[in-house]
C-alpha cells in the first residue's frame, strides 16, 4: 500500500471508531489517564500538523499538545474534558483540513508520516479503552456497540508449557521496517532456561483464584500490590459485577474460556504467585514469540472488542501481557533529538513493559518486539497475564 | 398569567438560555459544585417528574435526582458530566414528554407546580454561572453570547449611609404570594441602630483595597479566610486576568464602577473590616430593604448578563450580597413533611445567607425576603458587597 | 485572693496535670488540631512572656506562637509534635524562669494578666482532651490515671422540661469582673418562648437513638453532618468500643446515666431531631442559665475527669453543650486593638457556640456569659447535648 | 569474633547512637517513611524476640512489627510517634531483657542471630537518617553531635572514566558469608562495554547543574522527575539552605569537594543526562567493583556523619549510589518459606537499586553484592551519584 493510502486507511479508520458516538459521548473523561474521543480526534491531528506540516504553537499547540514540554506547557490532562470548544464538528472539520494538506504538501517527511500513523494506530486503542471505562461510570452501562463479533475457534484445553533453552539470545528491533526508538538497538541478553504458557489465564483459571481467597491473602501480594488493593478496594478485575462483565457491547455473562483482562501487574504478579509461577521478562516473551511462532488471537479488526477463547495456543493479541521487566532504555539506547525525543524516553520510570497487543489494538501495529508501557496498578486497559516459570 | 401559561413560559426560558449551546457545551462540568448544562436540563424535568406527576425512582431517579437522599442514593455530584447517555437530544425529548404530561395532567397540584418553577428559576441562574465558570476554564477564554446588553444609568457617585432606627422589627415572608419554607414564618427581631451602603461595591473601590495590600495583610481576615488566601493563592477577585474581566460575553476590560462581583464571603468581610465597616445582617437588609423601597438593578431578562454601573442607589439585582448571618431557621420554622423537607433545611450549617438576587437571576424570582446560602468561599456565584455598619 | 497567688495556683495547677506524664507522654501530638502537652506548658509560657513581660519575636516566639499573625508566621500546627527540642526539662525551666519574671516585675497589667490566666485554664482543659485522644490512638489504651473519683449524686429520673416565656432580654457580659471580648456588650434580643431540658442528654438516651438506626437514617441529618458519618465512617460517639467508653482512666464499661459526651455538632442536632426537639440558640441558654439558677454538674477539680450521672437537674459543667448558634461578634462588638484582636475575633466563622463548660474546665473558669467555639464536627472535646424546643 | 561478641557489639552500638538523645528526640517523627528512634531501639528488639526466641502476637507485635503481614496487621507506620507507652525507658529495659535472653537461650539458630544482627545495622543508619530528618524540621536546626570528625584524604582532582569491556559477567552472592536472600542467586548476565567515574559527583559539579538551570529545563527531567520537582518545589538536594548544608553536626557552609548527597533518583538521572552520562546498571556497578578494587570513602565508624572529600577515587562509602536498575528478583530467585518470606520480596515493585553504602552505613554491613532499595523520589537517605557511560 502507498504511503497515501495507508495514510487515508488509517486516518479513516479513526473516524469509523467516532462515528457511533454523539458529540456528549466524544466530550467526556472519566479519569484524569483516559481522554475525551474528541480530544483523540484533534490531538493526533495536531501531531501531524506539528511535526509533518512544521507549524508549532498557537491555540492548537495550548489544547493538543499531550506532553510535550519542548513545545510549551500542555494543558492539564484532567481539563481535556473542559474543552467544548472547538467543538466536535470543528475538530471534524480540523482533521479534514490538516488531512488535506498532508496530502497536498509535496516532499513530506514520510518517516514523520509514518510515525504519525503508528500514532494515531496506538490513539485507536485508547479511544476505545478511555469509551469503555466512560460508558462503564454510568449507572446505565449503556453500549458502544449493539453487538460484537462472535468467537471462533473456542477452546477448553489446557495451557500447555512451552520450553526455552535460555543462553545467549538477542531481542530489539533490527535495521528493517518501521519500529519505535525503544525498540532499538537489537542487542544480546544472557538468559537462563525458561518456560512460558501457551495462552493467557483465562476467567475461568482467574476465578479459581479469587474463590482460593486471592484478594484477602497479602501473603500473595507485593507490598504495593496489597496496598492498592485495600485503597481501591479491588475484589476482582475491573468492569466484574456480579458476576458479570463490562464489554464494550453491555453487560454480559462472564465467559470461563476467555482470557481474563483489566487486571493490573500486581493482580498478575499475584495470580502467578498462588499458581506457583511467575510473569515473563520482557526478553523471554520476545524471545518466545520469535521463536515459537504461535497463531496470533484477537485483534480490532475481528469486530469482537474483547480477547477470545480460542484459539488453543497463541501468543499476540487479545491482551496486553504484564511483564515483570521495568520499563527502561536499552544498552546503547539515545533518545532521538528535539521535540520527538519525548515521545517514550521520559517515561522510562514507574512503567512495567507490556507486550502482544490488544483485541483494541490494529493488527499490523504490533510485532514482536513492540514495547508498550504502564504503571503497575493499571486496568483500563485489555491488560492480561501470561504465565511464565 | 395563568399557571399553564407561567409554566410554559418558564420552561421555555430554560431551553433559550441553553439554544447558544452545542451539545459539547452541554455536557461539561468544570468543578463539582457545579452541573453540566444537560444535567439542569433533566434534573428540573425531574423535579416535576418526580413531585407534580408523582412518578419515582427508575433510571431517571439514579441519574437526576441532586440531593433527595429519601428518594435514594444521588448519582455523586462529580459525576454528572460522565452521563452522556442519555444525550442532548433524549433529554430535550424528556422535557417536551413531561412538559406535555405536566400540562394534561388534570388536577395537578398548583403549589407543587409553582415551587417547581422557582426551582426552575434557580436553575436558569445556575446553568449561567456553571457555564462562566467551565469557558473560563478553557485556554481560548470562549464567549456565552457576542455582545451584552449596553449598560444604562451609569453612575459615579459615592455611596450613601442609609441610616435606619433598630429596634423591634419584623422580618421573614407573611403568607401571602409563594415563599420558600425557610422565609417562614415571619417573626420579631430586636435589632441595634445600623446603616447599610446605598449600593454595592464597585470594582474601582474593590482595587484601591486590593491595591492596599488587601490580599496579603492577615491582620484583614477572618482565619478561615486567610487559609484561603493562602490555599487557593486567591490574589483577586474569580474571573480577573491582567486587568481584565472574564463576562459571559467574553474577556473585556474592567469597569470600575460596576459592583465588583465573584468575591468569596471572605473577601467580602476582609473589604468591609479594610473600609472600616461590615456586613449587614440578614435581618437588617430586609428591614432595609422593606424600608428603603430603593431602585433595582439588573436581572437576568436584562440581557447584559453582567452586574452594572447604576443607578445610584439600588438593592436588588446585580449581584447577590453577603450578610454575616450563617444560614439557619427562622423561630419556630419546620422543615416540610416528606421528601421536600430535604429542599433548604437540610443545608442549615455551614452556609451564610445571601440576599437580592443578582443580574443572573430572573427578577420574579426575588424578593425582600428571599435567603440564597452558600459556603463563605463560594466564588462562582455573582456575589457581591454590601456594606454595613 | 492575690492577683500573685492566683497567679501561682493556677500556673501550678498546669504543671499538676502534667506531673503523671512522662517526656515521651508530652511530646507527641495526634492529630493536628490537638498539641503536645509539652507545647501547651511552653505556649502558655510564651503567653506571658509575650504580652505580660512585652517580649517579642525570638526562637521562642517562632516555635510557641499558636496563630498570632501579626506576631511573624506561626509554626504551622502539625508540626508542634516535631519539637523536640526545647525538651520537657528546658520547657520546665522555661516556665519557671519566666514565672520569676512575671511575679518580680513591678507594674505588670493586672488585666494582662488575668488574660494570661484565663488563656492557661483554657489549655489546662486542651492538656486533658488532646493527650485523652492520644492516649486513644495507642493500642495499648494506656490510662492517664489509674482511677477516676467516683460519681456523686447518681439519679436516674427522666429530664423535666424548663419552660421561659421569651420576649425581650439581655445577654453578654456585664461590666463587673473578667470577660473575654466577645462576651460583650450586653445587648438586647427578642426571644420566642422556649423550653430547656433540665440536664444534658445521657449515654443511655443516645443509645436508644443508635439502636432505631440513628446513624444509618439521612433524614435526621444536616447535608454536613450526612456526609461527615460517611467519610468519616461515625458509628457511635468518639471513643466508644465494643460497648466500652474510653477514659482518662483507661476503658471501662458505659454508664447509661452518664451524659453521652465526645458528638459532633452534627450528632447532636440529629439526636434532637430524633427525640422532636432542637438545639438551644446561645441566647436561649444564657437567658436560662440566668434565671433557672439550676445546680452545677462536674468540673476538673472534681478529678472526675468524664461528665457525671447526676445531679438530677443541673447546668453548667459535665459537657459543653452544643448550641444552634453560628459563633460571631454580639452588635457592636469590637476586636480589641492589636496583636490580642486576634484572641477570639478572627475565628469569626464556620464554627458554632458551645456553652456551659465540662469535666475538664476548672470551675472558675466558666459562667453564664462564657462562650466556646469548635467547627460542627469536633468530637475530641467533652462536647454533649442539652435539648431545646 | 564469636557470634556472642558480635551480638554485644552490634547491640551496644545502637545503644550509643541513641545515646545522646533525649527522650523527647527519641519519639517523634518527621515523615511517614522515618520511624522515631525509640521505635527503632523497640522493633529491632522485637526482631530478635520474634525471629530468634521465637515468640509471637502480644501487646509488642502489635506496636513494633514494621510489615510482617503474616504476623498480623501491623500499627500504620504514621502513627509510630503516637506511642508515648511504652516509655523511652521502657523500651531500654526490654532491649536488656531480649538481649539476656538471646545470649541466655542455648541452641539459637545463628543464622537467624545473624539476619537480626544484618538488621539492626540497617536501623543504625535508618536512626540517623531519621533523626537528621526530624532536627531538619525543628525552625533552630539543632545538632546531633556538637562537632563532626574532620575529612581526610581531601583531594581536588577531577573524576576519571573506568572502562570495563562487557561481556559474559557473574552477579550476585556465592555461598560463602552472610548474604540477604535477594543478593542470591550468582547468576550471569551479558553487558556491552562501559565506563564507570572513579569518585560521586561533588556538590560542586552538582551547583553548575543547578546554575545551569538544571531544575527548570524539563527535557533533562524523566516525566514523574519533573512532576516531583513541580509538586515539590524542588530547587536543590534536600538540606540545602542559603548556599548551607544541614548536617547532623547543625549547618555548615557548603564544601564544593564532598560529594552531593540527598537527592532523589531523578535528580541523579537529570544531573547524569545534563553531563552527557547516565547512571549505571547495577550490574555494572557490581562488576566494577569486583574488579577495580577501590579505595573506601567514609562509613559511620568514621564519625564524620557526611560523605567526605575524598580520597580520589573511591567505591564503597560516603553515599548511596543509585543505578538505574529496578528492584527486582534475581533469576531464579526465591523468597524465604514463612514470615521471613516478607524481609525483601515483596518490595520489588516501584523501587530502585542503590548500591555501596554511606557514611551512615556500618562499614562491616555492605559489600559489593550488597543491594539497597528505595523508590525513586527518595531523598532523606545519604543517596548521591556516580556516573557511567
Amino acid at each position: 500500500m502507498s504511503l497515501r493510502a495507508r495514510f487515508e486507511t488509517i486516518r479513516d479508520a479513526t473516524l469509523r471508531l467516532a462515528a457511533p458516538l454523539s458529540a456528549d459521548d466524544c466530550q467526556a473523561q472519566s479519569h484524569p489517564d483516559a481522554s475525551p474521543v474528541k480530544w483523540h480526534l484533534a490531538h493526533t491531528t495536531w501531531f501531524f500538523e506539528t511535526f509533518v506540516l512544521g507549524r508549532r504553537g498557537g491555540l492548537n499547540g495550548a489544547l493538543f499538545n499531550s506532553y510535550y514540554a519542548s513545545l510549551g506547557e500542555p494543558l492539564p490532562r484532567a481539563s481535556r474534558a473542559l474543552l467544548t470548544r472547538p467543538s466536535l464538528d470543528d475538530v471534524l472539520r480540523y482533521r479534514r483540513e490538516i488531512d488535506r494538506e498532508v496530502c497536498r504538501t509535496p516532499d513530506v517527511d514520510a518517516a514523520l508520516v509514518e510515525l504519525g500513523l503508528q500514532h494515531e494506530q496506538q490513539h485507536q486503542e485508547l479511544i476505545l479503552t478511555d469509551l469503555k471505562h466512560l460508558l462503564w461510570m454510568n449507572p446505565a452501562r449503556p453500549a458502544y456497540v449493539k453487538r460484537a463479533a462472535e468467537a471462533r475457534d473456542v477452546d477448553a484445553s489446557p495451557a500447555a508449557w512451552m520450553e526455552f533453552p535460555g543462553g545467549l539470545v538477542e531481542i530489539g528491533a533490527d535495521g528493517s521496517g518501521f519500529a519505535f526508538d525503544h525498540e532499538r538497538p537489537r542487542h544480546r541478553r544472557f538468559l537462563e532456561p525458561f518456560a512460558l504458557a501457551s495462552r493467557p489465564v483465562t476467567c475461568g483459571e482467574y476465578l479459581e483464584f479469587m474463590r482460593d481467597g486471592g484478594y484477602t491473602r497479602p501473603e500473595l501480594w507485593l507490598s504495593d500490590g496489597w496496598d492498592a488493593v485495600r485503597r481501591e478496594g479491588w475484589t476482582s478485575p475491573l468492569y466484574w459485577e456480579d458476576g458479570r462483565l463490562f464489554t464494550l457491547a453491555g453487560p454480559r455473562p462472564l465467559d470461563p474460556l476467555e482470557p481474563v483482562c483489566h487486571v493490573s501487574a500486581y493482580e498478575a504478579d499475584a495470580y502467578a504467585r498462588w499458581a506457583g509461577a511467575r510473569l515473563p521478562g520482557e526478553d523471554e516473551w520476545e524471545v518466545a514469540a520469535e521463536r515459537a511462532r504461535l497463531p496470533r488471537g484477537t485483534f480490532l479488526e475481528s469486530g469482537r472488542l474483547h480477547p477470545a477463547p480460542g484459539p488453543a495456543a497463541r501468543l499476540l493479541g487479545d491482551v496486553w501481557e504484564w511483564t515483570r521487566s521495568a520499563y527502561g532504555p536499552y544498552p546503547g539506547y539515545r533518545a532521538p533529538d528535539g521535540e520527538l525525543g519525548e515521545y517514550n524516553g521520559k517515561f522510562m520510570s514507574g512503567r512495567l513493559v507490556l507486550r502482544g497487543g490488544s483485541c483494541a489494538t490494529p493488527e499490523s501495529h504490533v510485532s514482536a518486539t513492540y514495547r508498550n508501557y504502564f504503571p503497575p496498578d493499571t486496568r483500563w486497559q485489555f491488560t492480561g497475564i501470561r504465565l511464565a516459570k
